[in-house]
């Protein structure tokens, strides 16, 4: 589990990622659910290559994806890792 | 919107959906995400087709769906349709 002072510096290299408690929380807003499904495809192929899953709401073109390590109980480096991949990816 | 009595006449004609307020939903559980995955895109072919979107909560193997017309502000029969197309699916 990363300290809170690693944190801090990793929200830095991250864009528009909330700390949200145990979790790092961002929320996207697409043209349609059309464009909003395609970005979510590719966040799973991210995820599914990074053996780590974003908890997602999904609500027609908004979605918010949330990071968080559930077996180390808080934040680690894989969360900034997938984090930073889905920066490029929408 | 239905009324009441059309409500629970209605969801006899659908497999595990709740009542929840003004929505109708349903909890699923796959072996994996790629299987989540899998649902969720012919989910939302269906939704396309219908001009009608699920509410989305998914975290890895487990998704919820929930069904509420925003627009009339309660239950209406695109939900219901909606809920048995998906019954289909998955």
């Amino acid at each position: 589990m990363l300290s809170e002072k690693e944190i801090q510096d990793k929200l830095k290299t991250v864009k528009g990622w909330e700390r949200m408690g145990n979790a790092i929380e961002k929320k996207f807003k697409f043209k349609d659910f059309v464009e909003a499904t395609a970005f979510l495809v590719k966040v799973g192929f991210a995820a599914e290559s990074m053996d780590h899953h974003p908890d997602i709401t999904w609500s027609y073109s908004r979605v918010t994806l949330s990071l968080t390590t559930h077996s180390a109980n808080g934040l680690t480096q894989k969360d900034f890792d997938l984090a930073q991949k889905i920066d490029q990816i929408g």
